[in-house]
């Protein structure tokens, strides 16, 4: 793969020139990862234009050196990364006025900034970095295909594997450690199983519930890999499906197709929304369909841009964004089709080849 | 279980009045949960010294009438939940000094408070709810034990699993499938399973690493039970250990044991953290022990108190916390022995009971 941290560091230092200020610290790790390729816990970063300063604490000394090598001038601190900051400010000239990620950053180190900082003026910033992120570039789309791969070859295993009399737990069980054994190194998210009336919950996580015969099983999760994530959700049913629970199915595979046959760069996020939202709400079933149509996902699970009804910001060109309309009925169940498709120039690709027909298992 | 809840929230407005405020908003998750016992993902919670009103969004509607019910006025949000504050703050009168939880608040979210919350004077606060949260009643203990037990079964399965030519993440998904089995809620942390020299590495995670024989197998997780987290960690040789392996070993050994029975409530934290640091520097490794000795462990795994050089607080009576001492060798390896001490009145209850010895396994 080549190197492109070198490209998007310019591409914010042009940023910096519009929001007129001299240099960011930047304090969201996704963010430290996607300019530098520094994946530790712990950085933070100053950007100027000349300059690329990474400080960081002992126990990454190794590991810094690895991961961002020659890009960065490198501070380990044995004290706090602010104090590195500090210290590195009093030796740098020709920098007044720095912004920092308002959305990264905690009140409370806010706070040092007005107190530590006062060598330099402060303005917040938000999306600077965020923004370039989400163009993917074509590295960036195969690392998120094959977080998808690993999901869908865990899922496979797993549906195989899915019985009545097991709990949610269980599954969530089987699940994660085929998606370890497939080399997802973390999971992006909290794995939802949720089954028979816990499926009408959109933010059911795994219970101890028991799975009977008969039941909606849905299940909801990722995989990660070099640092991008997947995210995908397949129902199913236990056992052989209910005219009603196939009718439900129907109306939300429909959705699913048609919104990611049609999505588009260029789409204001509410007309994506809509794409799935009116087919659905055509068949009565608007107001069972609670949440947004997808959200951006990349380093984070969650990210730019959103597929929702309020938004009416274009969804930009190479984004990749979750597509995943559901219908929830309380005591009943619900199902959910979610898929991971990349706002390509020709049109959607979609990440997540996996059947999207209503199987029946166990 | 008694109903803790209504306690905490009167010693919280004891707490108010100390710090001159007349309502605090509280945006912490696991702030939340202690005061209130909801375990969702979406809330705001005003307390005053009269009321305590809670506004989640329409996803938690049936889960916050069940898990919070009469202990607060509940409103759902359709919009946000700042949204639901400021209708709120136009309703209720005589409120005029509001704080806020400055480590718990983004810069974005500050700068609505300024904005939008202008009826009230704001106030910075930290650890409002913390220091409640740092003395863990017996229901809590016995949480924390019962998360211990989760994590030691786990651990002994996967010791009878673990062999040459498995990778490091093919252990962290027998971990994992058998923490789900075992009834475990969550991941309270992302496993590390650190084998060979990467055991030298205090924050390595799962990696594709194949385990040898010969390795030393460092193995760092948690489960969660009702919220609540243990934290344990354990290294062994895969196979016979070497000299070199078991001299080390038992340095941390002697280190953690010295430390878990003599920490007591009342101690400085730097005190607690002397109790094994002194022990490794006397055999010549205080290098090699590069962090701090533990601690607090609840409804998050990382809380109050910390034992640590620099920490001259005093550990709190009822706190529970980790003892993790460790020895790294850079291209060596890695020991550390972890555990989860609870701070009776009448000395340390250790709650993770499972062998010290060196396992040589496989």
């Amino acid at each position: 793969m080549a190197d492109r941290r070198p490209a998007r560091i310019a591409a914010l230092r042009d940023s910096l020139i519009a929001a007129h200020i001299d240099g960011l610290v930047i304090t969201s790790l996704p963010n430290v990862r996607y300019l530098t390729g520094f994946s530790g816990s712990s950085a933070l970063v100053l950007v100027t234009q000349r300059d690329l300063y990474f400080i960081t604490d002992f126990r990454y000394d190794t590991q810094v050196g690895e991961e961002v090598g020659d890009l960065a001038t490198i501070r380990i601190e044995q004290q706090s990364l602010w104090t590195g900051l500090w210290n590195l400010a009093g030796s740098l000239s020709g920098l007044e006025v720095v912004g920092f990620e308002s959305s990264h950053l905690l009140h409370r180190d806010f706070q040092r900034l007005l107190t530590d900082g006062t060598r330099w003026q402060w303005r917040p910033q938000v999306n600077l970095v965020e923004a370039l992120r989400e163009k993917k570039d074509a590295d960036e789309v195969a690392l998120i295909r094959k977080a998808g791969e690993m999901a869908i070859s865990a899922l496979k295993k797993t549906l195989g594997e899915v019985r009545p009399g097991l709990t949610e737990l269980n599954v969530a069980g089987i699940l994660e450690k085929a998606l370890r054994d497939q080399g997802s190194e973390d999971f992006p998210f909290a794995t939802i199983v949720a089954s028979g009336p816990r499926a009408a919950l959109p933010h059911a996580r795994a219970s101890t519930r028991v799975i009977e015969h008969g039941d909606l099983l849905l299940v909801d999760f990722g995989a990660q890999y070099k640092g991008y994530c997947s995210d995908i959700t397949r129902t199913v049913v236990i056992g052989p499906a209910s005219e009603e629970q196939r009718a439900v199915y129907d109306i939300v595979q429909q959705a699913n197709a048609m919104a990611s046959k049609s999505v588009r760069a260029g789409m204001k996020g509410q007309d994506a929304d809509g794409l799935a939202r009116r087919y659905i709400e055509d068949r009565g079933y608007g107001d069972a369909f609670g949440h947004s149509l997808g959200h951006g996902l990349g380093l984070e699970v969650h990210e730019a841009p959103r597929l929702a009804k309020s938004v009416e910001t274009l969804l930009g060109e190479g984004s990749v964004v979750t597509i995943e309309p559901g219908i929830y009925r309380p005591g009943w169940g619900g199902v959910r089709i979610e898929d991971d498709v990349h706002l390509a120039p020709g049109g959607p690709e979609i990440l997540t080849d996996f059947t999207r027909e209503l199987l029946e298992v166990a």
